[in-house]
């Protein structure tokens, strides 16, 4: 029995001997019960990794002692038991990627926003590679470095493999074995599988969350793994799970497009939602990604809402509404992208960055992806490979500002009236978007906060003129003084107007500092 | 035993006399199955209507023969059978009302839009009066004038009296008896809901639609009718709708922002509104009416959404985003007011027309709202009285311009990439708003639609173009004649441009004729 060292929200693997005839994947084999000192317990499930080796994994979320003990039907697998103790987090090798793995796994934070399980905000500014596993080396450490280098610290990619347009390369290793009678869950490639552990490690080494599209709306029969039974799904959704759930960068996603599989009705999505988050023992975030018609994402088991709506993007006060139907973290995963094909990936490099900001400016997050077509005849969104664009570096630049922000989120301060204006902590930090034509000043105000947050005459505040696409921050000279309070508004008429580069795509950061008097 | 002539969707009553001492009305007193000769049956609440009077009322949606049996607890009550003959709904008394009820409940109709069970599609353009029935004659009549003569179609209004800013007027007549451990659901004021009665078959005789609030989240304790037990509540709710569901223009909303009660948990009006569906035989509309957190209305009892946002009328793009997450009919009911008062009630009446005019182009409804301080020191949407905006004449222009459509409902052509700028039905009618500052000239331009709905070369249509202000509908001399469809757009390069009388407030409605070819 393995007994490596084990680091907190870092995945620890306890390997175990199973019977000479190999338990079909399709059930599960073992499972553990993990118990620490202080009384907090996880059950995850055991998966088959090759020939008579069966691996569980688990990222200890505490650091200290921790018991452990097997169950199973099959005698070799039963009643093994051991302890282990956890050394804390290690910091991150290069200060370059503070979204290490190391803040163990992000979830819901102040209900529209994420954090790491350490506390740790995370802004996630991600790009899409629908196909990336399914390259061949090096191209895929090649996607995984210019994201890297632009900045970006999420990539949504699929499992199963693309079919369709644009997709110009058709992978040799597929995840389950095949027989005459179609693929059999039972019997997963471990070969497939060992690949995805990797690359998903890789993508946490990089300081990048792996967003994993689980089912495939763009078979289409084209590879049949559209065309799996419910238990079938189950069955790869549990080891699935097993393999990938102790890696603290694993995002949930069910489809990409799950809409597009017109022949499942909802109620079999969410089955899958709901088996998923029950097996889930890390408890990784959880949504769905639709095509035209939205989900449900109210549904308990969706953690965060997975929108595509680049129409929502466009114009400030859209997106916004989605917060309030959903109350969870919006993310608009795919608003278009920049590039030169259809209408879908057109998009100029300013006109994507702008509607990042405008998704900014309301309380939500989005997904960039790249559509020229590249050498090969197909896309950067789907086979991945150098970013050719000019919006990642600004991407970057965005996620630079978010990560500076000293408040978990940006969140309308006039929620109905006015939504879109003024995003931020009411007497804490601002954000205002004056989109891509900035005029040449802007007059002090913000909106009144509610209860402990509203503004007092004498409130002092700093302004930083963001450009968004030259990536500069300036800070403006005088400090803000208010003057006057009113209902609704507050204003420092003793100063003269924020001087702006005019015509220029301009953000304002607005922080309160210690008041002079 | 009371044999009144019966007719298809009109109250139809049966009387029993009851036991020596009443039934309290927190007991269901008797149900009645209803069954038609086709197989059709219906299971109705009967409801105690003083003394040994109790009562139970149907719709019959179908004419031909019903029997009816009773069963009950109370053996004078129990075993109760007859039969009676509904004849054919009797036509409206006058053309000038066409939402009759002789028409039927109102339903969901092509999931965005509504219906009378007899399928005239009914389009909602509604006012608000929450105090209504608890003023004095003649104010009470005098309002339901006004709103008729303005063509106003649907009324929201409490049950329980409200409290609160604007209140000037306190009911003498309260809806249960009171004892000195507060009010007595058991013993609901008779005289009360006979009133109730009148007031919404009055309301139907005029073809306006009586949208009922249930629960009172204004109260804070002034009357006390917030702090019934959820056990009164449903007792109350059993009430009113034995009541009150044979009235066909009856619309249920549990409560005016709900969320105003903060001390009920969500589950709860979760909890009514299933009791709802599940109580009201004639299955009348259902909703619930937010604060500032939106109610789940992808919850399956509700209907049809009832949004207080104001914002989401502002402009185009908004509201629509809402049918995409709900799939439900989205009424806007509170979008801010045309008044003299503070921020949520002092828009001018074009603000207020082009706000309709904008959620009408976005395949959404409206509700006005009238909030000049009248004479009392109240406003119309409290007390109510003789309208006195000039909104009102302009929204009744908008109903008539909705009842002249030749189709279900206005929904977006391009969904996903424009659903803002054009609605209707792909390749037979549309509407395009162009706001209240129009321009010179319009050229024309359809967005391609799907399947069998696509436009060709050769198809013609004439355009109307509606001056939603002026109230004037004009046809443009022009058969607009289609000489190009791309991909996604369709044009009639031999046509000049629509003539418009610029800076006006615009609509174009677009229709197709025959072609002359």
């Amino acid at each position: 029995m393995a007994q490596r060292e084990a680091h907190v929200h870092e995945p620890y693997e306890i390997e175990l001997t199973g019977p000479q005839s190999p338990i079909r994947a399709d059930q599960v084999p073992f499972q553990a019960e993990f118990t620490h000192t202080s009384g907090r317990a996880m059950t995850l499930l055991g998966f088959w990794d090759g020939e008579r080796r069966y691996l569980v994994r688990i990222a200890p979320p505490l650091a200290g002692t921790w018991t452990w003990r097997t169950s199973s039907d099959a005698a070799e697998l039963d009643g093994h038991s051991g302890e282990f103790t956890a050394e804390p987090a290690e910091p991150a090798e290069s200060a370059e990627f503070t979204d290490s793995p190391a803040h163990g796994v992000v979830r819901v934070n102040a209900r529209f926003h994420f954090a790491h399980e350490d506390g740790t905000p995370f802004r996630p500014v991600g790009a899409t590679v629908y196909n990336w596993i399914h390259q061949d080396e090096p191209l895929r450490t090649q996607t995984m470095a210019s994201l890297s280098e632009a900045g970006l610290n999420k990539l949504r990619f699929m499992v199963f493999p693309q079919a369709g347009g644009y997709v110009e390369h058709f992978p040799e290793l597929m995840p389950f074995e095949r027989t005459d009678d179609g693929w059999d869950v039972g019997r997963p490639k471990v070969e497939f599988f060992r690949r995805l552990d990797s690359l998903v490690a890789d993508l946490g080494n990089r300081g990048i969350e792996a967003d994993v599209l689980i089912f495939d709306a763009y078979d289409r029969g084209v590879f049949g793994l559209n065309e799996l039974t419910e238990e079938q799904d189950a069955a790869y959704l549990r080891y699935l799970v097993a393999r990938l759930g102790a890696y603290p960068n694993v995002w949930w996603s069910l489809c990409n497009e799950f809409d597009q599989m017109t022949d499942r009705p909802t109620e079999r999505w969410t089955r899958a939602g709901e088996l998923l988050a029950k097996i889930d023992a890390h408890d990784h975030l959880r949504s769905i990604h639709n095509w035209v018609e939205l989900y449900d994402y109210n549904q308990r088991w969706v953690t965060h809402a997975s929108i595509q709506n680049g129409y929502a993007t466009e114009a400030l006060g859209r997106a916004s509404l989605y917060r309030d139907v959903y109350r969870k973290p919006i993310v608009l995963d795919e608003i278009k992208y920049e590039g030169d094909t259809e209408r879908w990936g057109r998009l100029s490099a300013p006109e994507l960055v702008d509607r990042f900001w405008i998704t900014t400016a309301s309380g939500c997050y989005a997904s960039h992806g790249e559509s020229f077509v590249t050498e090969s005849g197909s896309l950067h969104i789907v086979e991945g490979g150098r970013l050719r664009g000019e919006s990642p570096a600004r991407l970057g630049f965005l996620r630079q500002v978010l990560d500076g922000l000293q408040i978990p989120g940006l969140d309308p301060i006039d929620k109905w009236d006015d939504p879109a204006s003024v995003v931020g902590k009411a007497r804490e930090q601002y954000l205002i978007y004056l989109g891509r034509d900035a005029p040449a000043e802007w007059t002090f105000r913000l909106p009144q906060g509610h209860d402990g947050d509203r503004l007092k005459v004498g409130d002092a505040f700093e302004v930083q003129i963001i450009d968004t696409w030259n990536m500069t921050i300036t800070t403006a000279p005088d400090e803000y003084v208010l003057t006057e309070v009113q209902r609704n508004d507050a204003y420092a008429h003793n100063n003269a107007p924020v001087a702006l580069p005019e015509g220029e795509a301009i953000a304002l950061l607005i922080t309160r500092v210690p008041s002079a008097s």
